[in-house]
């Protein structure tokens, strides 16, 4: 989305994304009606987004009946694991729709089409790897979260500051390889805090479940429109 | 750069490419008159391209004039921690191009504007860090390298195949973290080769300087136009 040199294109982008506001709108309004929390979740190629969520929704099992909208430019691997952790699991592959770079808020429209919606507390949406254009599209979301893994160094949010500055939730991720890098989390955090004051940060592992907590106390706490 | 819903976006979308093949061949053009070879490093963020090039830059040194053009929607960080190799370093950042999230044809030509290209036999491209959009746009390069770090796990290549179909060559970066994932680097060769049967791999860990001299050899072989 992010080409805007030239007036033709800041017209076309500026009607884009006019009409992915009114989507969204429309989401918001689904989404209340059905008493159902969306949450998108973003980050870079790799940065663990799908491995977060396969950790996070069995744990939020007793509490709140799940779905996950999965984007993707090809493939449907993402949708397949989510789907392996019970719930519904509905994979948007954008190749067929041009091979788009980040979800719109008419593709999540689609994938809740696609959704019991009585039957859900709880949507996920897991965004196109890419830590630029995802940003810039309201989905008709109630939070998100971008994720970030250590492996990726400390100078990411100052790099790709828009995805951390519309973020409701940092999710530092892969932090049981710590051991085997130079990076500084401090430094880190101090760059996510530049860019975004009070957003919350969670230090977290996937993978040995070191510091999953306050990341699920955090989506407990999120209300819905 | 990848929207192209409704005919309004393709007629766009058809005419921002064309412009830029116009300007890509300006680039071939100035940099065949100057015998130089343009190399694009493309990556998702956090893949290790500034990681790859500083180990890449010092070893050509001997046999070739260096500089470097980089891309970034902010921050001059990568631009000079390349300028501290000891090579002309110019940095683009994007968000004064309303923070487009790859570089374009004419982008580069800014940067070329700002080198001595008389006194240069190499330059290379170090574009914004995403996986998806700088795929679509030809520089005027002679070669373009994909990097993927081995944290980023198998099936990258299959979900995001442009990046892979378009690639002369696949840095498979920070093979000194691999005692410590679980990736299984049979897999992402087999899935590379799936996209693009006969691109070369390097795997390589820029950290460690383990696997660099394929590369560099790769490298040394690519001729201009």
């Amino acid at each position: 989305m992010s080409q805007k040199q030239g007036p033709r294109r800041v017209e076309l982008v500026t009607k884009v994304l006019a009409a992915n506001e009114r989507a969204a709108e429309d989401n918001r309004r689904r989404l209340r009606e059905a008493g159902i929390v969306l949450i998108d979740v973003m980050g870079g190629p790799g940065a663990g987004k799908t491995a977060l969520l396969e950790a996070t929704i069995p744990r939020l099992a007793a509490a709140r009946r799940t779905a996950v909208v999965v984007g993707d430019i090809a493939t449907a691997n993402d949708g397949e694991r989510l789907a392996a952790t019970g719930v519904p699991a509905v994979q948007i592959v954008t190749e067929d729709m041009g091979g788009a770079c980040h979800l719109e808020a008419g593709f999540v429209a689609a994938g809740l089409d696609r959704l019991d919606l009585g039957a859900l507390d709880l949507v996920f949406v897991e965004n196109v790897g890419n830590l630029v254009c995802p940003a810039e599209f309201d989905l008709g979301h109630h939070a998100r979260a971008v994720v970030l893994s250590v492996t990726e160094g400390e100078d990411k949010p100052l790099k790709y500051p828009l995805a951390f500055r519309v973020a409701d939730a940092v999710v530092v991720s892969k932090i049981d390889l710590l051991p085997h890098l130079t990076v500084d989390l401090g430094a880190l955090r101090a760059n996510i805090r530049r860019i975004n004051a009070k957003v919350p940060i969670f230090e977290l592992s996937a993978r040995s479940g070191e510091g999953l907590e306050p990341w699920l106390d955090w989506l407990r706490g999120i209300r819905g429109s």
